[in-house]
């Protein structure tokens, strides 16, 4: 059995990765021919995410395995986020000849069993060499007869609420920078994360106005929702529920808040949304209200001073 | 004005890469939200491709317009070879924050052009910071009714006709790579490949039983259609016109074939399809037959004793 992605070749490290994907009706064309071909109902809903080794994630940290469920995780969060059917997903692997096939298995497992969880099939993809591991996930997913929910829809009045974990990563992130491996569960929490699969088109069908998945920090996120609608975001301190984990993490950096974790902390992709003023689906939580005013993400009526969240290339 | 990717940030580099961006009607979320959302008719085409700085291009031969005219044009063309009229694609670029922004500027500029040419729209994409610059193209086709023209469904009696240039990219990599620049025809096509756009439902709507995009050459891609037909093909070595650059190029480097750069040159993304006996459509050129037999591709009834074309990650 080779040990290397060079020693395999392009062809066989292909074959390894597709051989016995699951299909389904939808997918006319699968892996192995020009295209990749698939039969939606409705408008198709399309979203491309890209991670770098050492960049988005550390090998001493991450196994394939996690690096594997992220890229699919992180990408279909995008389909939930516009309301969309998770349907179909294209891979490709830019990697060192010198990848050991071993990293890309797990890589490949990794795959598969978080494209399980989210409902998608991996329909086809490419695998180049590069000088570090590059990983774009590109999904689709069906509207099936739903408009799309953007960013741009919020109104004054309406409710904004959450499904999903907020600031579990980061807070596993930050005990990773110093070296520490627990706790356990916000370490995991970095290494893969859990979107609310489904809730997307929940939240569609009970009428959301607006949404996106918090992938840069809850403020930055709702920050691009109050941008294309044209309003304010107030949030309410006293709502958000800070996990024992992130107390015992902020504690342990020298009593640092707790909250910055839950307000700035992305990689978490949850799904945040704005809804009609009135009840929010079972399990989403109310954090705030939409506001006329200059577009602003404000916290108990005031300007958060803290890191706003991360960009790529601004260190 | 910035002179760097880090210097402007990623907010400011997918705004300058998506101001004032052509859309249609068929797209209903354009870039700046979770996902962009189109509207197809039929089943829909979706093609994947990555290329990587100093493995698909060098800077010192491709200019970033030629890089994003490439980078479209190759993804495009696995549309055309299923048959499908190109609609949409979404890029990601991952990039060096030391990297230009005179350079980004021109691959923005080449990736619209040849949008334009290849009949796409620029819908989304993604942008990161990476060790070198990784380009990855995904492209989708509508098939509007029609079936799509796989790989699969060659069958012997057979004729295999071309439309479109075979041999000349590589020519034109064989005369970089010993440090001249010309003839330029040749060296151009390296810089920038010219699918024959719109030939791919063509061939399609004549009939094509089966079709594939020319990317690692004509005996290795037409490999795959014998390989997924289960039949032979045979090539007519008489019916390959040499064209005077590639004679040119051969000479110079010292009486090399010719038919080897037409044979075994990848990269010029012309399209190779099969077609029930009878024409063929206009323009397209008959250069064999399929027959019954284990697959395999020859030529005059042998096997070609050359360089069957290139993979990834083997010398």
């Amino acid at each position: 059995m080779p040990g290397t992605v060079g020693d395999l070749g392009e062809f066989g490290l292909i074959a390894e990765i597709t051989a016995g994907l699951p299909s389904s009706q939808q997918v006319v064309v699968g892996p192995g021919d020009d295209c990749a071909v698939f039969t939606p109902s409705g408008a198709v809903a399309v979203s491309t995410d890209t991670m770098v080794q050492g960049r988005h994630w550390r090998d001493s940290w991450s196994s394939g395995h996690d690096v594997g469920r992220k890229a699919v995780a992180s990408s279909v969060a995008d389909l939930e986020a516009e309301g969309a059917r998770p349907l179909a997903l294209v891979m490709s692997l830019a990697l060192p000849a010198e990848t050991e096939m071993a990293w890309v298995r797990e890589f490949s497992a990794g795959v598969r069993e978080e494209c399980v969880h989210a409902g998608v099939l991996l329909v086809g993809g490419d695998t180049t060499s590069a000088p570090a591991i590059v990983v774009t996930s590109t999904v689709f997913g069906e509207l099936a007869g739903r408009a799309p929910v953007t960013r741009a829809g919020a109104r004054p009045g309406d409710v904004v609420a959450v499904r999903g974990r907020l600031g579990w990563a980061e807070a596993g992130l930050a005990v990773l920078n110093r070296g520490f491996r627990s706790p356990a569960a916000v370490v995991l929490a970095h290494r893969v994360p859990s979107p609310p699969y489904g809730q997307g088109i929940v939240a569609a069908e009970a009428g959301a106005t607006a949404m996106v998945d918090v992938s840069d920090g809850l403020l930055a996120d709702l920050g691009h929702i109050a941008a294309a609608s044209g309003v304010a975001i107030d949030l309410d301190k006293g709502a958000f529920a800070i996990a024992e984990p992130q107390t015992a993490v902020a504690a342990a950096l020298g009593g640092r808040d707790p909250l910055a974790f839950v307000l700035t902390g992305g990689d978490d992709h949850a799904l945040a949304a704005c809804f009609p003023r009135g009840p929010v689906p079972d399990g989403w939580q109310v954090i705030g209200a939409v506001r006329a005013g200059e577009p602003t993400v404000l916290v108990d009526g005031e300007t958060w001073d803290g890191d706003p969240g991360w960009q790529h290339f601004v260190s």
